[in-house]
């Protein structure tokens, strides 16, 4: 018995629908929210596992149960360094699938927990983990219910890896999705871009500001909900985690078919993140945020649904930052600082590894 | 900014409830599914996340949503080596979260795959596992319908670690969990225990035998479909996977404060298991299937359980093993070979590690 004949029954199967020569290994950059995550996910997961929820190309997947709509949605988490500021591994985890369900319009309830621990790693470390997704659960007001645990051998993880699942209602009426988003629904942002990429790179490289930029991490279903609540007619929501305002933007154009024009001034960033991101050669359109979100609402709620926004400290600075123009062609075109007006394309390689 | 002052919050919470002179780090063992894992989860997980769902210590968690019961669990697969006989990292996924299902009694609809791929895994591997879990999907009849990537450097992952959550339907009338074990309960064993164990265990090692000793991974969910929809009273079902049966039997008699008793006897083992196991050294009672289940049913109803059972491929040596004698303290009695008696005590240290 070999590892060879084992795998000889594959041999015979379909090709491999990503071109081997040209990516005969998996890259960093898979898993970056960019151009080759994309491909992957359209390529190889996508057609593979292909069925109506999962082609909807949302968040998590909400189906129907004799009536009831569900969503469910699943993330795991494998940030470096596992404490930064304004959160943790454990903190990210939480927020990150509670935010999951909120932009499939549902209203969170219950997580499940996977812990990969690599051997050797601090008891207390896992302690602190385990406390601060208790707390981050509890000002969320979801339930960690069901769990499990593995331990690999030292060298072949990297502390603690954990994945989150999550399962909630979604209201009736509330109708979320790529696909609604059509001409004319104004874009919201729900705050300031760029902090938790940036705390995150900080940490990393050693880099000092003057004063500590700390990461956005933190739940948004509270805000979400009263938009919903209120009636705001919401079209689609998405977090702006891997890849940040751009890659989300470009792979909603992509999804509705249409072309969204976002207008750069109009961004709230913050003077330190800006200062940090010219330092490390970064474009804060590409940070990963995990506390933010866009939202595409009706153009007749737009004014109401920023002000019902504003009214959460998670989301005081939400804007107006652009408009879906036209469903001509799938495109995102920013008007810059500037004034020049350019395509905001999605990005390429990897901007910043390991970072949720 | 340091590591240190980020965690510095922490410093006045609680003290960590697992010994740290004992233990300061996170063992194998603590994923071995014995004792330390037991005390981990006992200890520190369950403490810490307390509700009611997860206190009932099933292998998931079961809850109403207007009035419509479902299931939910997790689980992270590390398996080493990721190709086996009888299948792979892919499969073994699918097969072992719909099994949780099964054995809330439910019926599994809706699967989430989280990926943590390491750098530099190969293109064509990583298109052979996800196949597998196309076809044991299919085989499964669910939907894979959300997921996630993520990749880590290289050095930092094992090739591949996979997540797989999952959500069924609990019928009507079916309540399945350990506080329902009684006095009386007959206990059924799927099928012939060690396979999967022994399987891994021969590849890592370099062993040959006769035949190839291949791994039971299968979906259960049909056999124990067919149990509950035939009116079985069926009071509790669990897997025997890390730990294997005598760790099974030794957490539902402490969940259900019973008295279990085993007939080693009447356990289905076949003689090239049992022969292997002889020269590894392993107890076959300890050791990872992951395709064999005890169901927990009221003494009437036993021999048309084993009848059901044995109507399915995957359970036809379906076989009654014992009986919990009394609601006195909880421990498991072994009838052994030889005719004595003794504790069959849940595994102390790691047996194997990374075997699912």
């Amino acid at each position: 018995m070999n590892n060879k004949q084992q795998r000889a029954d594959f041999s015979m199967g379909p090709v491999c629908p990503i071109p081997i020569q040209e990516y005969p290994q998996v890259l960093l950059a898979h898993g970056g929210g960019g151009k080759l995550m994309h491909q992957l996910i359209q390529k190889m997961f996508g057609p593979t596992f292909a069925n109506p929820l999962l082609d909807a190309g949302h968040d998590g997947a909400v189906f129907s149960l004799e009536g009831k709509r569900l969503a469910f949605t699943t993330d795991s988490y494998v940030i470096n360094p596992i404490f930064f500021p304004g959160g943790d591994i454990g903190s990210l985890a939480v927020h990150g699938t509670v935010n999951d369900l909120a932009m499939c319009g549902a209203r969170p309830l219950y997580l499940s927990v996977g812990f990969i621990l690599e051997e050797g790693l601090s008891m207390e470390t896992l302690w602190q983990i385990v406390q601060s997704m208790k707390a981050a659960a509890d000002h969320c007001g979801v339930q960690i219910v069901t769990g499990d645990t593995k331990v690999v051998d030292k060298g072949k993880g990297d502390g603690i890896f954990i994945n989150t699942s999550g399962v909630g209602v979604v209201a009736e009426g509330v109708d979320v999705r790529p696909q609604r988003i059509s001409e004319g629904d104004v874009i919201i942002v729900s705050g300031d871009l760029g902090r938790h990429g940036i705390a995150i790179m900080a940490m990393r490289e050693g880099l000092e500001f003057e004063s500590v930029i700390e990461s956005d991490s933190a739940p948004v279903a509270g805000p979400i909900q009263d938009l919903l609540q209120a009636g705001v007619d919401v079209h689609c929501l998405r977090d702006l985690t891997r890849g940040g305002l751009a890659s989300a933007t470009n792979e909603l154009a992509e999804s509705a078919g249409v072309q969204i024009e976002i207008d750069e001034r109009a961004i709230p960033i913050r003077d330190d993140v800006r200062a940090a991101c010219e330092i490390l050669g970064l474009d804060p359109l590409y940070i990963a945020n995990e506390g933010r979100f866009v939202a595409f609402v009706a153009e007749k709620d737009a004014d109401r649904a920023v002000e019902i926004l504003r009214r959460h400290a998670v989301s005081e600075q939400a804007a107006v930052i652009g408009q879906v123009r036209s469903a001509d062609r799938p495109v995102v075109v920013l008007h810059s600082q500037i004034g020049t007006r350019r395509i905001l394309d999605m990005i390429s390689g990897e901007q910043l590894p390991r970072i949720c």
